[in-house]
């Protein structure tokens, strides 16, 4: 009876989560300091406040509401409070602009469900967020590398038709993490975001900009969204080409699943339906539970306390990197963020360097060529300071660079 | 700059919930006594349960769980819980059978994802319950109908080449809401789950039973789960062919947004990838609570204080019917769930009814032809008796009645 069942099941195989799925559970081991997990430290979850939310919550609306089914595009007070937030970072927009969804991650695959048929050609950075290049599979893309301001490709060959056939067919879209980036803690420059847009208007496509860590910059100025610099051009975000996804995970607390989307009212009535569809609407109680931990100037708080939580923990892995790897290794110096990206030399394989490390160091890492959407990056590794102490970054930084020697 | 935005947006079309949408708007406007819902009453929430339960999670485990990134299969406590109630319902199952998901909504949607390629069949009743027709229609399958023991169309003529052709390509599943269905009301007969078994035998489909209903019969004896019946044929839950939805949704409350999927570990594994790539997990903090509400018999007494109240309110509207609904008119009498579906002489549209029912007699309702994939059931409608009183259902069904005389 078991011989129908593998005969559908090829969609989950360009997921390739299971590996990641594995390393994430060495966080939990104890004795090892884990560089691994990409997640917000818990110290800086607003637990008492997010406690007396839920029960405001209860106390004030008799539950009814809270627990009820509520609308696909989310929580209006919430979307209006969003749609503010937009503003400050260079985007005037509305609550008709705004979509709440599960976290980016949601977003990411709302967008993968809406643009993407089989064979189309999705532009991603090379490494890129791996959940994104999880999302955008399930819809059969092929993946091309977008390096703005130093392409080996020209607009040009991706309208050529002969271009298309080779890359796969038409490019639907680009995606980029513009600020502090997942894996590489690198930012995009206001000169790289021009020129990602130029593209985009060449190949007249959507540009998603993941702005998952943007709030968490220790260092230098903001940049613009690239949506704030594409609304310098076009004048509107119902005019804009840009995608914008936000998140509270990393400023305000990822149990919650609260992300969102902002684009113009055209995008948006697209991606309601889409929302209806994949799972009617996101929880009404934590939507208001998120609305209250936000207002009245709670998320600058909380931004201003992670800010200063996470500069300590980059400071102490980046003064730990110069003072021990050898000078073959090379890494990225993030300006916010949670990730440091390593690159080994060339012959130096990161899989089997971790199972020394875990072993040998108690240590652990993501070995960076699940972030490479093209099986490269084997001698690359993904760090994340986000959670263990900032005591224990230098040790272990130590006995990590010492396998290195 | 707006130009590129038509180009890539055909696939919200397939959609078609905009009307839906409008009408369940009706619901809040004063004066209607609304039909048309088919949500839970928000009356048999356990709000007071449910405070206490987000209160009893921050005072026990300090909010950082609650609040952080989860485990993408679910929270194994609750998964083991439901693979108990699974158990009841004739279906041993542990809790690597369990996956949680946002409501079955998410579930259709995830096995449209992991089963349908564009141009696929899926057999589904007609009529069958509109958010699975919207999730399944994101991944642009052929719809056929499904009939089991009254069938105008035999297993072989689906294997048939030419058949497949005629109606899409291969078939890859059927879809059944076994009791008390939405929007009809009405309960499979176990010949006719044997029967549908049979023909997925012989079309080595698997069977995607949804449950949503289950939980509220008024009247008669269980029929036992599709799963449960193959469970008898086959043995187990991973040699069975049978995927099953259940929620919290119509028993406890939507608004925490949790159902589940209970299957063989090998699909389960594989919902679990695309769990982890279209939202990565659930809410942790709302699976905590929503195990707290159903243990320690705490679901049962919610279900038999839910079927008390519905039943009160599902004599109402059958009593009414039965009064004042002239003879031209027929209607499903159903033993549970929230539905009686309404078919009326084939000349009479209810769409056009449903505009001068709000008009006329302050009444909304449901049309029936958006349960229907093939553009049918232009003179059928779906009444819902969950939200009003049950002493406003009389009035308002004699009110509408007027106007089908």
């Amino acid at each position: 009876m078991a011989d129908w069942q593998p005969a559908y099941a090829r969609r989950a195989e360009g997921m390739k989560a299971s590996e990641i799925r594995e390393l994430l559970k060495l966080i939990e081991r104890p004795g090892i300091t884990s560089f691994a997990g990409g997640i917000p430290d818990p110290e800086l979850f607003p637990s008492a406040a997010a406690a007396q939310a839920y029960a405001d919550v209860f106390a004030t609306r008799s539950g009814a509401r809270a627990l009820q089914y509520s609308v696909s595009e989310g929580y209006e007070p919430l979307r209006c409070w969003i749609a503010a937030l937009m503003t400050t970072r260079g985007v005037p927009a509305s609550a008709d602009n705004i979509l709440i969804t599960a976290g980016s991650q949601q977003a990411l695959d709302f967008l993968g469900k809406l643009l993407v048929t089989p064979g189309d050609t999705v532009l991603v950075a090379r490494p890129t967020y791996l959940g994104a290049l999880q999302a955008f599979s399930a819809y059969e893309p092929h993946f091309d590398t977008i390096e703005p301001g130093r392409s080996n490709r020209t607009p040009a060959s991706y309208a050529d038709p002969a271009g298309q056939k080779m890359s796969g067919a038409r490019v639907k879209f680009a995606y980029a993490v513009s600020d502090f980036a997942n894996p590489t803690g690198e930012t995009m420059s206001e000169t790289a975001r021009l020129q990602l847009l130029e593209l985009a208007d060449e190949l007249e496509i959507p540009v998603l900009e993941d702005t998952a860590y943007t709030a968490l910059r220790f260092d230098g100025s903001d940049v613009p969204a690239i949506q704030a610099l594409d609304l310098r051009r076009c004048g509107s975000v119902d005019r804009s080409r840009v995608i914008y996804l936000g998140t509270f995970s990393k400023t305000v607390a990822p149990g919650l699943r609260i992300g969102w989307v902002c684009a113009s009212r055209a995008i948006i009535s697209r991606l309601v339906l889409v929302k209806q569809a994949s799972d009617l609407n996101m929880s009404a109680i934590n939507q208001l539970v998120m609305h209250q931990l936000v207002t009245d100037g709670r998320h600058d708080r909380l931004i201003a306390r992670a800010r200063e939580h996470y500069r300590v923990k980059r400071d102490a892995m980046l003064q730990a990197l110069a003072a021990h790897m050898p000078p073959q290794v090379t890494w990225s110096r993030p300006d916010g963020g949670l990730f440091v990206w390593l690159t080994l030399p060339e012959a130096v394989s990161s899989s089997e360097l971790l199972v020394r490390a875990v072993d040998e160091a108690g240590v652990a890492f993501v070995p960076g060529g699940a972030f490479f959407h093209d099986g490269r990056g084997a001698n690359t590794l993904r760090l994340s300071y986000s959670l263990p102490s900032a005591s224990a970054i230098g040790p272990a930084i130590e006995r990590l660079a010492r396998l290195l020697k």
